[in-house]
C-alpha cells in the first residue's frame, strides 16, 4: 500500500490505484496497474481522462455512501414537503402561523436514477408515505414503486412527480437534462404553487440559469442543490442568495472513508482470484 | 350531526361531542352526552376542564396524524444530524465548506414518549440507521429499538442520547420534565460539541428559560420546538431569534380532518353496540 505522493517515486508495482478525482494522466504513469477502484459513485472525471488505461474500473457502492445520500434525500424532500423554508422566514418574523399542507400519501415524489444509491432512496421515501415513481435509463423492477424508463417514458414521469429527486450520473445523454423545458413538464404541488428538486446526482446534469429562470417563473416552488455545473460555485452565482434555493457544498455523500477500506480489500482479493470485480464500470454507457 | 355553534342553541340531544380545545364548561352543558372524542393526541387542555362530564374520552389515534408526527421528527432529526443550520449560515455568507460529520449508527436517537406516535417515529429514524432507544412511563417492548422506563431508566436513555426527541403527552409527572438538569445529562454529540433537542410532545414540558441556557452553556447544540409554555410564542421570547433554535407554530401533528371522518364514526358505531372506545383516556394517568 502507497500513498499517491509515495507511488509518484516510483510508479512501478502499483497493481491498484483507489482514487477520488485523480489529475487526469496520472494512472497513465502506473505501468503495471490492473484495475482501478472509484473511492465514490460518480467516474464522470475519471472516464474524462484522455490517457486512461485500458484496465477495469470499479465504483465502491458501500452501505455508508447509500445510507448518506438516502439522508440528505429524505431531509430536503422533507424540507420541502413541510414548507420548512416558508416557516424559516416566518420565524425571523416572528410570525406565528401554521399553513395547511397535503399529507405525504398526496404528494408524489420522482426519483431519477434507480442504481443501489437511488433505489434505496426511493424506498426510504415510500417508507414515509410518499407516492414514489423512479425512472431509469433502462428498464427497473422496484417493489412498490412504479417505474419509468428511458426517453419513451420521460414525459409520463415528469407529468406525475411533484418532487424530483435527480440522482443520476454524468453520462453524454444526462448533460443539461435538467433543463426549462425538463422542470417546465413538472407537476405543480398544488398548495405550494409549483414543483420542487433536488440534484444530489452531478451538476452537469442541470442548467444552473434554467433553475433559476424555474423558480423566478414559479414553475419550481424551490430547489436544493448539492452539485453545480462548476464546483465550488462561483461566489457571484445568484444561487447562493436565491430565497428558494437550498445550496450544499457537494456532501450528500460525503463518508467515513474508514469504513471502506475492508470493502476496497475484499474487492482486491476477489479479483486476485480471477473474480469479477463487484460494481464494474460500463465506459461505453459512462457509468 | 351538529356544529357547537347549533348545538349551543339545543343543547339536549347530543350524544357525542368531538373535539379540539373546548372551552372549559362547553361539555357540562351538554346533558345527554355519552362520549367524547378528542380530535388530536393531547387531552391536556380537555382534562383540566374543572366541569369536565364524568363520560369516556377517547383520543384519535390516525395513521395521518401519526405520520405527519414522524414527518416532522425525521425532518428535524436528519437537519440536526446533517448540520443543515451550519450550512445555511454558510450559504448566506456564500462559503463552500465541507466538515466531517458522523454516520446515522455512529449517532444515538432517543424517543421519549412510545405511544402509537413515538414508536412509529422512533422506527422510522431507526430505518435510516440510527441508534433509537426509547423511554417510556412504563416498560414497553419495541423491535429492534432499546427500552428504558420509569424514573429508574431515565438517566441511563439520557445518558446514551444524543438527539433526544420529546413526544410525550403533558401530565402531572412531565411538566418542566425538559429542564436545565435533565439536558445536562444528556451525551454530547463528539463532532457538534453538544447534544440536539426536539420537542413535539407538549409545550409545558419544557422550561423554555432552560433551554435557552442550555444552548448558551453548549450543552445543546441546538434545538426544535414545536411547542411552547405559552402558545403562541410570545413575539418577545428569546427564542424566536436564537441562532441554535428553529421554530414551528405547533403543526407537527396538523392533519387533514376529512381523514378523521371515518374513524370517528366507526368509533361511535362501535360504542353504540356496547364495546369500548379505542384509545381510551386513561383520567388518572392524565392521558
Amino acid at each position: 500500500m502507497r500513498t499517491w505522493s509515495a507511488a509518484a517515486q516510483n510508479t512501478r508495482g502499483v497493481s491498484y490505484a483507489c482514487v477520488w478525482l485523480p489529475p487526469h494522466g496520472l494512472l497513465a504513469r502506473l505501468p503495471d496497474l490492473k484495475a482501478v477502484i472509484n473511492l465514490g459513485a460518480g467516474v464522470d472525471h475519471l472516464l474524462a481522462d484522455p490517457a486512461l488505461p485500458a484496465v477495469p474500473i470499479a465504483r465502491v457502492a458501500h452501505d455508508d455512501l447509500t445510507a448518506r445520500v438516502t439522508e440528505y434525500v429524505v431531509l430536503h424532500t422533507l424540507m420541502h414537503h413541510r414548507r420548512q423554508r416558508l416557516y424559516d422566514s416566518q420565524q425571523r418574523e416572528r410570525a406565528w402561523r401554521v399553513h395547511d399542507q397535503p399529507a405525504a400519501s398526496e404528494v408524489a415524489v420522482g426519483v431519477m436514477g434507480l442504481g443501489v444509491i437511488g433505489s434505496h432512496a426511493a424506498d426510504a421515501i415510500a417508507r414515509l408515505g410518499f407516492r414514489v415513481a423512479g425512472w431509469s435509463r433502462s428498464p427497473k423492477t422496484l417493489s412498490g414503486i412504479e417505474t419509468f424508463h428511458g426517453s419513451a417514458g420521460l414525459d409520463a414521469f415528469l407529468a406525475r412527480t411533484e418532487i424530483l429527486v435527480c440522482l443520476l450520473p454524468r453520462t453524454r445523454e444526462t448533460e443539461g437534462l435538467l433543463n426549462l423545458a425538463l422542470l417546465r413538464k413538472l407537476k405543480r404541488d398544488g398548495a405550494a404553487g409549483g414543483a420542487w428538486l433536488v440534484n444530489a446526482g452531478r451538476g452537469q446534469l442541470q442548467v444552473d440559469a434554467d433553475i433559476v429562470s424555474a423558480l423566478d417563473e414559479g414553475m419550481l416552488a424551490g430547489a436544493t442543490l448539492d452539485v453545480f455545473q462548476e464546483e465550488p460555485l462561483a461566489s457571484d452565482s445568484p444561487l447562493w442568495s436565491h430565497p428558494k434555493v437550498t445550496i450544499t457544498p457537494h456532501n450528500a455523500g460525503d463518508i467515513s472513508p474508514g469504513l471502506f477500506a475492508p470493502q476496497v480489500i475484499a474487492q482486491i482479493e476477489r479479483f486476485e482470484r480471477g473474480l469479477p470485480l463487484d460494481n464494474l464500470v460500463d465506459r461505453a454507457r459512462g457509468y
